[in-house]
């Protein structure tokens, strides 16, 4: 059996963003050796998430506006009225007490999830013809760090 | 160490149905001869999901439904004035420019989540007494895969 | 290679809570022996799950009550015109036509998604600073298992 372990990091510009990793899950199995297993690849913040999904500008796009209404932040007006009543009945987040104004993004955390688990087969991610990884950032403008963890033999 | 892979495709009549995998995965783990483990199971499209809850039709209809609700499709009207809120802004799916009209399944697979992973113990899926594995299809009618990789001893 | 099974039981007092459980988890890998490897923490419920977050009051009980909009129970009033819209058309879940309350607990299942897989790296977990992990119950009041399949060498 063997292991490997292997860590990114982001520091996006943009506050909200999908950055694609599939070519660096893609190195990481390769430095492992590992032909037949699988490797997670899981955000180590809890405002960020990892996406399996089309990489086609237009949902991403889609998604984030979409996410925004679902999981509103509260440094924004909302987006509409559903918007508004998805945001917390305080007016704020009660998380916000302690000086943050994040609370969207860990809700945006809960809906994407914050990991995949990718199966590797005669050495390559074995993945659909348009499936693309992604890492999904919620509150960026920091540094952040994921880990890929790759097992198998 | 042992590994084992197998495939399943489904080319569901309906646009949208759940399909319960219990037992193919139960078989795909007996193949491997994997007694303690984890399979993970995992769909190999963009519109498409996997969930592991009660094999019963009252709450897979209720799900459907609500899933209708908060990631709502642009080829029928909104189900009322929450969904039509939930849509894209620009009318439709930015994701549509190029003539898909599947963006409501894109969310729908982020909202269910692509893939599982079921521990194996003593040689049997270490299932609750009430969770069956279900392929969830949001854009069906068409051949799709899932995956299925078993690891362990 | 590894492995290890160990089992967690609950029993909230309330209807819906968070249990804080990263030194459960700690514990199982602990006993495990494995140094390298993965720790699968799975409910064993449909109507539970699994979430790695903050370790904080607030956001805890601001995602609790954005849970009861997005999924809303039929045994309350609906928390305002979203939440209501959200309901079930026929006005109650179909599922509760076997007599069942629980309709909204099934759907946070779906959203919050019933299990996460820890990296072990070190003989350690390898979570970021911040990440917690949670069984987060949404109909106790009775027992409920969760299982930990810990994997690795």
């Amino acid at each position: 059996m063997k292991t490997h372990t292997a860590y990114l990091t982001f520091a996006t510009e943009r506050r909200r963003e999908f950055v694609r990793i599939t070519e660096d899950v893609d190195r990481a199995v390769e430095e492992s050796g590992v032909t037949e297993g699988m490797v997670l690849v899981s955000a180590m913040h809890i405002t960020a998430g990892v996406w399996i999904n089309d990489d086609e500008p237009g949902i991403l796009e889609d998604t984030l506006e979409w996410l925004d209404k679902l999981a509103p932040p509260s440094w924004a007006p909302p987006a509409n009225e559903t918007a508004r009543e998805l945001s917390p009945d305080p007016g704020d987040f009660r998380h916000h007490r302690g000086g943050e104004d994040n609370g969207d993004a860990h809700w945006k955390n809960l809906l994407v999830h914050h990991q995949v688990i990718v199966p590797i087969t005669g050495g390559k991610l074995d993945l659909g013809p348009w499936q693309a990884i992604f890492y999904a950032e919620f509150d960026g403008g920091r540094s952040k760090r994921l880990v890929m963890k790759v097992m198998g033999e």
